[in-house]
């Protein structure tokens, strides 16, 4: 059994980790800590595990931690992982890092979008950006993983084998984001206050979210040329889920068969990318609680407009499902435990 | 046009009052305030009043606003309405306070239940109880009204007939109250924020709310005798809107249309008060919006038992609709000026 | 005072209509009527009405309507509107007509999109299609007026700045349309109810909506060329509201306060359009329950993207309130009567 | 492997025994049915089961099910459960059947509740209440289950304890019951669509819930004596979830460590019932998606007024999850699989 701790595992990445942990098979939870005073049982935090748990959540010491723990897990807020991870990666443990310090691979981009210099810039080289989809075989052989945005996870799932493909005019794609109020963390602000989110919707951060940088580093990669898309993410009055909606102009008309041939044939091995038949569209609650992936596509061929849907949850296949999944795959496990 | 102030104008009751203000064809709002550093207009804070208001909303300062208003509503949190009503006081002014403070009679309850010592007793007493449905004649003739709260609206006006006609078994009264998340006020906490109260429900304060204190005393002054009800609220996911499910004991076995007549007759010639037929129960979509407080009846005849249902909005009847009602009276406008 | 009729007073857009027209002081109700058996007082349909209007809801009689009636407001389904408008027609009455029925100005295009010919070509032409912003002056001379769809009116509000002031690629536009749930009228199906909406989102008809040939002929009428738009609408989890995040290309880069500028003059004498300052995004909530559209704009020059977000409540300019202040232009009142 | 089919899988308690039997070890679902002209994958009707079964749906047919089941689930509309009930028990097959067709074991309340003669009074008395913490050896041993309602579930569970142990004034007991929206089934129905439940809330069938009669039967016989109590249910805008307010009076003041005491011990060896410490009302959300039904108290002294909560998710402990604990019972399977 693999002794596996979690950092910040009072919010609700935290939280959604715990579920899965306990029923995995191979993987035995040993340590779980935040920011606190006293340590207390983890289902006086959340009473809904009282019963399924008994482990106590105590304030964070990363010595403490790589003590009791081969891997840990980090749902850490951005700039704070990159002060913890010298201490594991000292220790030679497997680290999942939830936040985003790891992904971007550009110091100088990191510091425009999350407005602090990287302070572990030799650790930052090691780190594989987390979507099996794409680097399945780097994560079977790292140890520390940069587990990716809710954001950028439906984003390059959508938008890859348009793009892979040839398909894609790259300098066309928009995407009109719409995500449940989770993925903002448990933010205290009034901004996120029940009447000011119920019975509301609005667009924010137009071309300034810092997701951009990460789906843009991603598309760029795998298409060897630079990409940037046109980001538009909007809060939805719904606890969890991200849905996209991306345009995608294609550089030649094509039979929409073709199109989702291309799809189909992309992700026919994947286990958790389900890619739907022409003109059925993903909804969010089939994917809300899964790890699943859910991909529509419809296409304007007099426009040679192709549009598609991805949806996610942004708890699961977003954060805390493909922190799982990854840590499934670089400990040689069923990719799958914990995630059906 | 009486010129009228807010002071808290950035909270939702203050939001309200501007909203029903904006209407009122006897009224100038000529002052609006709250904590904070520089003016600003008050559409930069509440961006749906673009257009329809031209006011700023300045940091309050008593004096200014005693200057500038015949009357001015006081939408501030309890224990601060107490340091300010002197000033306003001092210089003649009317006065509604939608706060707490100047509905308890007596000090130590007022201690015992807001935890601070009541500063302002020399105008506790001049201070009228502002439910006209009960003390219209004196309303008309006060200066100074302590606006009553949601919950108490909807408790007393479910309860008063059955307590004055004599049926009621005064020592059985159960209040099973709902309120939507805006009965909180505009409260940056983490109990509050959308994941946290969207898709749940939960009861809290059984028996120690504020709020008991505020009903028995009124229970209590109309039925000439000391009433103690159980009081439990819950919190419900909407926007607005309080649901009190009441449960009465008779003190003897009635025929149900007797026990309805009471009610109708009772509230008669009241503008905002709605009796039901038999069996056709309030909904909450009924009264939100809306000065109304709908009132319906359900009798087992074998338990001499009386379920009242009383239904309003937390906001309009259960606050600001009211505090405007209470200046209409006052001010001897027609009651129902900018609330229909 | 005008008398006015509702035929489908029974739906979301008639509840509307009469919460409006009791307010208004140049108008009487005098006729409510459905399909239904019985004559039965409106408050007994909707509750909230009570106290505040006295009338009954009869079956629909086209020949009684016109007695009672100066002007009606057809509140019918797509198809049944154009039974009955000869019928008013030949009476003289003025009409507003909420239904698509005539809007597209085009017979064979009607029939592709709502699948049945068009029974009164003969009056089509006599219609004005009803958006103030462009057609006031029509508007004031006209009998029929034909009320735009929800979607159509936050659409070409969003667009036309762009479009007649030469900026956009009439051939790029996007629209990424948002809309709450009593958009599709008062429809019991099962894709309606509330464990099938609540806490879910998604796409809908991408291309093939029926608003799509409206959008397109107001747009192609005010570019004088061919505009083809792609519309992808999603249903959102709140009662009230449309939002659309519309994409759309400059033909050449410009300078956003230019851009803002075009869109702030474009607009500058309307009543009901807001164009927010840059960088400030609307939310629904500052819509809802108005009979504004708020506006709000975000650029990027590098891509020469520009964004417009249009956000109206689908029940009041989308529908009810402005099919009002239609009224109000064309019988002479003042236009924002009973509508701020 | 335990061979094992749905009757009535395409409703909400349908789609959650699949997602729950998908999971379990001992079983393998075999037949799937509604009442539908062909057969069409299950992930058809449920795209988020899609890669996780592979099972058609077909067209209900009793000799069909028979042969491919050692057990059948019958998730069926009452009245409809005992046509078919008969079909089964003649050869010999293991049921749990979710309506409520078998719960009253007096024919006339039957009747009086349902509006319809009972028609397989020959098994009724075959069938064992399937309330595990009442009746887990009984279960044990039977071959036939009559699954408990929802609300019935939260309310013994929450009133037993305070019965049995003779505190409670069995002549004073009220329950004020809310629940999501899920409880009323898969409603196609003008008051479950979502403009009409959203932001609304309401009280319904006051005293007159089919449920009444299943609750006063199981508490008049834990009793020895009729209970009668006063049951009030409300619909909550919330998918899912049962929340009950349950007030009792004892009749005799008690110290309230005692009471908790008493209901502790008696849950100790439950494993889905979870008494909380004093003053820690449950939450709806901590018990949705689970099997628990978590239970607070709350006393007032000098009313001898308890005041218990009673939550569970009103799909799972109140319906498919219990199913699924009545099936492992009876098979002898690990009472808590599939279920934690």
């Amino acid at each position: 059994m693999l002794k596996v701790g979690i950092a910040g595992a009072r919010g609700y990445t935290g939280e959604e980790l715990i579920k899965l942990l306990i029923k995995h098979p191979n993987v035995r939870l040993t340590y779980l800590a935040a920011t606190l005073e006293n340590a207390i049982p983890i289902s006086d935090v959340f009473p809904r595990l009282k019963g399924l748990i008994d482990l106590k959540i105590e304030n964070f010491d990363a010595a403490k931690a790589a003590d009791k723990c081969d891997l840990i897990f980090l749902a850490l807020p951005h700039t704070v992982s990159m002060e913890v991870v010298p201490k594991f990666a000292k220790k030679n443990k497997k680290i999942v890092d939830l936040s985003a310090d790891y992904r971007l691979k550009n110091f100088s981009v990191y510091k425009e979008w999350y407005h602090k210099a990287h302070k572990d810039k030799a650790n930052l080289k090691k780190f594989v950006y987390g979507l099996p989809e794409l680097y399945r075989e780097k994560i079977r052989h790292a140890k520390f993983i940069a587990n990716p945005g809710c954001y950028p996870t439906a984003a390059i799932l959508g938008i890859v084998p348009a793009l892979v493909s040839g398909l894609a005019d790259k300098d066309s794609i928009i995407i009109d984001a719409k995500s449940g109020v989770s993925g903002a963390g448990k933010k205290v602000e009034l901004g996120y206050i029940y009447p000011e989110v119920n019975e509301n919707f609005k667009g924010y951060k137009f071309n300034v979210h810092q997701h951009s940088p990460e789906i843009n580093q991603e598309l760029s990669k795998v298409s060897l040329s630079k990409v940037n898309v046109i980001f538009c993410p909007h809060l939805l009055p719904v606890n969890r889920g991200i849905y996209e909606t991306i345009y995608i102009k294609l550089k030649k008309a094509l039979d929409v068969n073709k199109i989702l041939g291309i799809y189909q044939r992309f992700y026919r091995q994947e286990p958790f990318v389900r890619v739907r038949g022409l003109g059925r569209l993903p909804e969010l609650k089939d994917v809300v609680g899964t790890n699943f992936c859910d991909i529509g596509l419809v296409y304007d061929a007099a426009a040679k407009q192709l549009i598609v849907v991805s949806a996610i949850d942004n708890l699961v296949k977003g954060a805390s499902g493909q922190a799982v999944q990854n840590m499934n795959i670089m400990c040689g496990f069923d990719e799958k435990a914990a995630l059906l």
